[in-house]
């Protein structure tokens, strides 16, 4: 089924993004992440504003209900930044409930009832010990058809990983270099979790092994270290540690609002031109593993708005919650064939300074992944290399007028593609 | 802080609504309730409709995560019941997800997106017994502020009890004549889960001990059985069993559509004339506890955008989760001053017969509370009252014109209000 092109009711801007620190923070709570989340943001929004303008908040949370006993978190939310009574949203849409929320608030500015809307996301994960925390995101397959048989999402992941090698060609090695990239990336990133480079973190392991007198690894290319099952060990075949992304406390804010005031906020505004999200039916009773179908229905959506193709996206930020996940999904947005996704990455295509650069942000992978957060936190990296904010890590000799973000829910149930503009 | 006045994109019309029955289904799923639910609905509208031209679609759900360990549930819905791939999102604002959710379906016609959009609530909660509920609903309170203390729902209910009765002059007895009220129109409403009155539940308990030869009760009105402590027991002082609204399975849907195409649908379709949301600090913040500050910011946007007063209005379902919150909504919303409300409902003004119908259903009080669905099972009423379909429980000699729906988040974090149109 194509989808029917749509266009907004009226024009929506980005003139604001921030995130928290993504890691593990023992002390916060996702409330204290979030109002760091806001905090960032603000500061931000070139021309200032006042907190009382702001009309409404979406938050997306997978589930502070499970992970912190606290369900009802949009009100708490909004009272900690000072909205409130002002009407405060839940969405929720496994790790989709970022870009879910994202929409709704594009949506409520575009029906006119707002001009001025925060969109926001949370999540606070390493609380609980590492195997409660796969038991709690496992809540996100469907319980009756994936949960009863035993699969958590590593399990999933792998299903598909297999899927696309025995398709494609593709072998451990190619996931690999997805991590190898992003990792590189990430390191650049001082909001990332994981800011080093696989090839540092194996290096500091050869020295600390030299300095206690242990036998010193013969690695030499990160993929000699990626290939040591005691360094990378198997999850869930194929998918290795170094596969997966991490267990993240985090929290982003964006601000979004109408076209007609966004000069009021930012010097040089990005416009939201498109905008998709799409469902599925859980894993189990899909046709073909290697896409993710609901990928491809927002993706037209969002490309139809826009008025734009897969080749005049500059840069995107992408779902990597497992390495095969960065593959299917460049795929499914059309950057490559189907099975030319790891051969691209092979060829760096998808490095900083390819020619389509992939998750600058160290993505899911190295940046981290406080579930509810992420979608929000891309739309946080989107605006710092549109602005030529980034920093280090900053794409090189490119003016970028056009970036896409995608965020996938539990395998694919949910995804939403958002396209921005900087005119 | 008073709501600023805005006026949506575009109309939207509600041209279906049904629900699942309320109760107790030990062999059903919130899935299984959501499909029935969807099939009410779907007999509802007059001219029929192609399931592959729904857009989009919203479902209020407070926590299939904690009482199905099933999170991410708006794709299963979708799937469920034939709309795979269209957006599929899930919004939650603890009890008052289900308001939320239709505010957002609006907003989304609204936006120009959509033209026809599917809002459902679903929840599943008699799979756990019952202290269970009692802590997974208390996920909704504050967890550090009041979580810590021991709060759960009856106990911050009953602070609002207590604050009424001392500010107002109110006696228990006035909490009890709302749940008399409410048991009689749930005794008429063949959905309800408690579809009897206090009278026939008195009646049929004095029968059974003469059957038993047991003491015969000293019962002779209502008041007499719900005042006697082994009949009905204090949950939380001044909240007893009766007054407080039944653990309940249970789902509803309604379609709602652009205003230009509603008479495609309906033969005389009702339109939403006011949509009103409100946040709102917990109660340990709040300065007065007999009043819901989100729900008078909510009411008075929903006023303001329908051009009505409290007065317009001809019936309301309002969220009685306790009796004393029906008491503390009916004055919030205008339709009585401030410590009013109970003599109101002691004249018989707020009874199917009275001037001002408030619960025709039974309200959650006795037709049930499946938390995400409730707010959605509120509009159904409405539905069937304004079409002249409610049966025996219609409200007499009235052509009903205007009608309110009034749905609260916790013990007011969130609150909507909506406005329904006949003209």
């Amino acid at each position: 089924m194509s989808p029917r092109a749509r266009k907004l009711g009226r024009g929506v801007a980005l003139v604001g993004a921030g995130m928290s620190k993504f890691g593990a923070f023992p002390d916060k709570t996702s409330r204290d992440l979030f109002a760091e989340a806001f905090t960032a943001m603000s500061k931000s929004v070139d021309k200032g504003f006042d907190t009382n303008d702001i009309e409404a908040l979406y938050v997306g949370n997978f589930s502070s209900d499970l992970f912190e006993g606290q369900g009802h978190v949009a009100p708490i939310m909004a009272d900690w930044v000072g909205l409130v009574p002002k009407p405060a949203t839940r969405v929720e849409d496994a790790c989709a409930s970022g870009g879910v929320a994202i929409r709704e608030g594009i949506i409520a500015v575009a029906s006119g009832l707002y001009d001025i809307v925060l969109v926001g996301g949370t999540e606070k994960m390493t609380n609980l010990p590492t195997e409660e925390v796969t038991d709690t995101l496992a809540a996100a397959r469907d319980a009756i058809y994936e949960g009863a048989p035993g699969f958590s999402f590593p399990g999933l992941y792998a299903a598909m990983a297999t899927a696309y090698m025995d398709k494609h060609g593709a072998s451990t090695e190619h996931f690999m270099k997805v991590g190898i990239k992003n990792h590189n990336n990430g390191a650049l990133n001082p909001k990332a979790q994981f800011n080093k480079s696989i090839r540092d973190l194996m290096d500091s392991r050869i020295e600390k092994a030299k300095q206690k007198g242990d036998p010193v690894p013969d690695w030499h290319e990160e993929l000699d270290f990626l290939k040591d099952p005691k360094a990378n060990p198997i999850v869930a075949w194929p998918m290795r540690l170094f596969d997966c992304s991490p267990i993240t406390d985090g929290a982003a804010c964006i601000l979004l609002v109408a076209e007609e005031i966004a000069k009021d906020f930012a010097n040089d505004p990005i416009y939201v031109v498109g905008s998709g999200q799409g469902s599925d039916h859980a894993l189990h009773e899909r046709e073909d593993l290697t896409t993710i179908s609901a990928a491809r229905f927002a993706g037209q959506q969002a490309y139809d708005m826009a008025s734009v193709k897969p080749e005049d996206i500059q840069i995107a930020e992408v779902h990597d919650c497992f390495t095969i996940a960065e593959l299917v999904a460049i795929e499914d947005l059309g950057f490559f064939k189907p099975g030319e996704g790891y051969k691209a990455t092979e060829q760096g295509l998808t490095a900083r300074n390819g020619s389509k650069p992939i998750n600058t942000s160290g993505g899911l992978k190295s940046k981290g992944h406080p579930v509810g957060a992420s979608g929000v936190g891309q739309v946080v990296e989107i605006w710092h290399q549109m602005r030529g904010e980034a920093g280090e890590r900053q794409v090189p000799e490119r003016d970028i007028r056009l970036a896409l973000t995608h965020n996938v829910g539990a395998t694919g149930g949910t995804c939403t593609v958002h396209i921005f503009h900087r005119r």
